[in-house]
């Protein structure tokens, strides 16, 4: 079945109407419908336009709450505590990140934590906006109960979500920008894999008896088994950074590891201002200075070479600006789904599909 | 040939002759002697009465330049860059620590950066002190061009330092502390193998021509090869850790990667009050919470078990200060040459040795 491609132009329209009908504000159907858009383009298909379909549902089944202001519930110079409202993600994060730049600006640093936060979506655009601010931006986001796939390391049984850490850094070109699970794996990758008919990598999740596997219908059982933390026989290091993101992600805020909340994402959102420190200009001199070294290291495979975290997600979204967005005829399927339910018609766009699929 | 075992007032009395023999003011060669027998305590060796003798070396030829005062060279309410006049590290990272407690304590939050700093030994020591008064505490540490063993991810040559990563966050009983490299091995321990006669862990390092080995002698050459970033075939996470490492250690406070440093580590101290977020009390009931939960998952291995970070290290900690303190042979003979450059008088101990020997 061949995959669709669509411009970019449709895309934006479709992710439009599709919240705007299920129930957000036209300014936050804009924001969400972008955020969702730059991770396909940035080659995240996971938190793409996959997400487009359910996101609509779940704003339409009430698991979302378009709309819902977001309310500093705790504030110093420096912090914040952030209610999200379960509004959208995206939402509640871009109010994040523009509180925690004004308060790095004046204050030097900052850190904004927030309740009742949805689904982030790409962790790594949140710092990355901080740094195309020319600031230092750090984010983790940890999940409630029921993302605890995660096992601590040395544990059989899931106590911890895949707990992303990410960070973006200016350079005088594009950021730096790093965006990494604290485990071996994620679970929505093990789910692709199961449905492409391949193989987990060894050495990323156990079934239920604790057994080593590479099997998805292992893995997915039931019973269900777990992905390992981050490193292998090293895993103590990803069990220790995914503790780090859940207290930063999670505690910091009140919110406690062992509740079930009804949000999705605890995101924690930290900026330096290089201002503070060694002076803006001086400091990005030396990222580049940094780059360029790290980059001229020859490469340990024939025709390789070392590449910046970030750099090939923007290879890809240089790549997907001029081709258009991937688009897989089930992630489709379910947007129609999405729509048909909200009483969308999306006739434009499925012509504009039928068009592309001749 | 048997390893020694030192009571800790004999330790106690060995560093303080020694550093103060070596120039250091007494409050310096105090401070200097507790961290490493502290390290050496929490099992840390590496760290611990294994410096002594080098680090008395250093004060002597004038690498390390005891009694330089630590100067704030720049400052705002949350943020600082320290001018450590090449002092021992120790003394500089508890000036640090102090001065990231202070602000973090008016400002709710405090990052504070190290210039010509020395080998601040055991990186996990300054978070946990930050920790045992109620504070969040991230610190990272890099090392001047000389220290620059480790690959980039696909690269074939050395591009940063091991650079360590520790945070410790405060609970009822012990603090968290993790404390870990972001590369597979530390150069020192590839060392120790050698000298043990055993392999390196499969997948840790290169030689030189950037083939995958476990032979010591075959890393060392000459030429000598490299060692890989944490992870693996996932090795971009290290990698990508790495350079947050050395942006927060080095850049931060305006100092290249490029440079060769009369240094030693370029040392970042991150420091988060909870009473500015969630409240000191809460906080450390949640991290009760989340410690109760991620151990009580059960073991991966028979007899296993979950284990929080720097809980080992505690535990090792507390046996010996029941029995006392390893001293490797070797370490004996390089402390007796360290005091026999500076005409230190260690006859004390030399009695005690001989006895615990017989």
């Amino acid at each position: 079945m061949p995959n669709l491609t669509l411009p970019l132009a449709d895309a934006r329209r479709l992710g439009r109407e599709l919240f705007t009908a299920a129930g957000a504000p036209p300014d936050e159907a804009a924001l969400v419908t972008e955020e969702l858009i730059e991770a396909s383009l940035m080659g995240l298909d996971s938190h793409g336009l996959l997400r487009f379909g359910e996101y609509a549902n779940w704003a339409r089944e009430g698991r979302v709450k378009p709309g819902a202001p977001a309310a500093i519930v705790h504030e110093t110079p420096t912090t914040a505590i952030v209610e999200c409202g379960l509004n959208f993600g995206q939402v509640s994060a871009a109010f994040m990140v523009n509180l925690a730049r004004h308060k790095a600006a004046a204050a030097g640093m900052a850190c904004v934590v927030s309740r009742n936060c949805g689904h982030v979506g790409r962790l790594g655009a949140w710092p990355q906006k901080l740094a195309e601010q020319g600031f230092l931006g750090l984010a983790f986001a940890n999940s409630t109960r029921h993302g605890h796939w995660v096992t601590p390391f040395g544990g059989r049984e899931g106590r911890l979500a895949t707990n992303p850490l990410a960070y973006a850094v200016p350079t005088s070109g594009q950021p730096l920008v790093m965006d990494m699970s604290t485990a071996m794996i994620a679970e929505g990758k093990i789910r692709m894999l199961m449905h492409q008919g391949k193989p987990i990598p060894p050495g990323a999740v156990i079934d239920a008896d604790g057994r080593p596997t590479t099997d998805p219908q292992a893995f997915y059982g039931p019973p269900h088994g777990w992905i390992l933390p981050f490193g292998g026989d090293l895993g103590y290091k990803g069990f220790g950074l995914s503790l780090l993101v859940e207290i930063m992600g999670g505690l910091l805020g009140g919110f406690a590891s062992t509740d079930h909340g009804r949000h999705i994402n605890g995101f924690c959102l930290l900026a330096l201002d290089p201002d503070k420190f060694c002076g803006r200009a001086r400091f990005q001199e030396l990222v580049d200075d940094l780059a360029a070294y790290v980059v001229g290291a020859p490469p340990l495979a024939e025709g390789g070479q070392v590449v910046l975290p970030g750099q090939l997600d923007f290879r890809t979204r240089a790549r997907r600006l001029a081709e258009g967005l991937p688009l897989p005829e089930t992630t489709w399927r379910q947007i129609e789904q999405a729509a048909a339910a909200l009483n969308l018609d999306l006739g434009w766009a499925r012509v504009g599909f039928a068009h592309r699929l001749s």
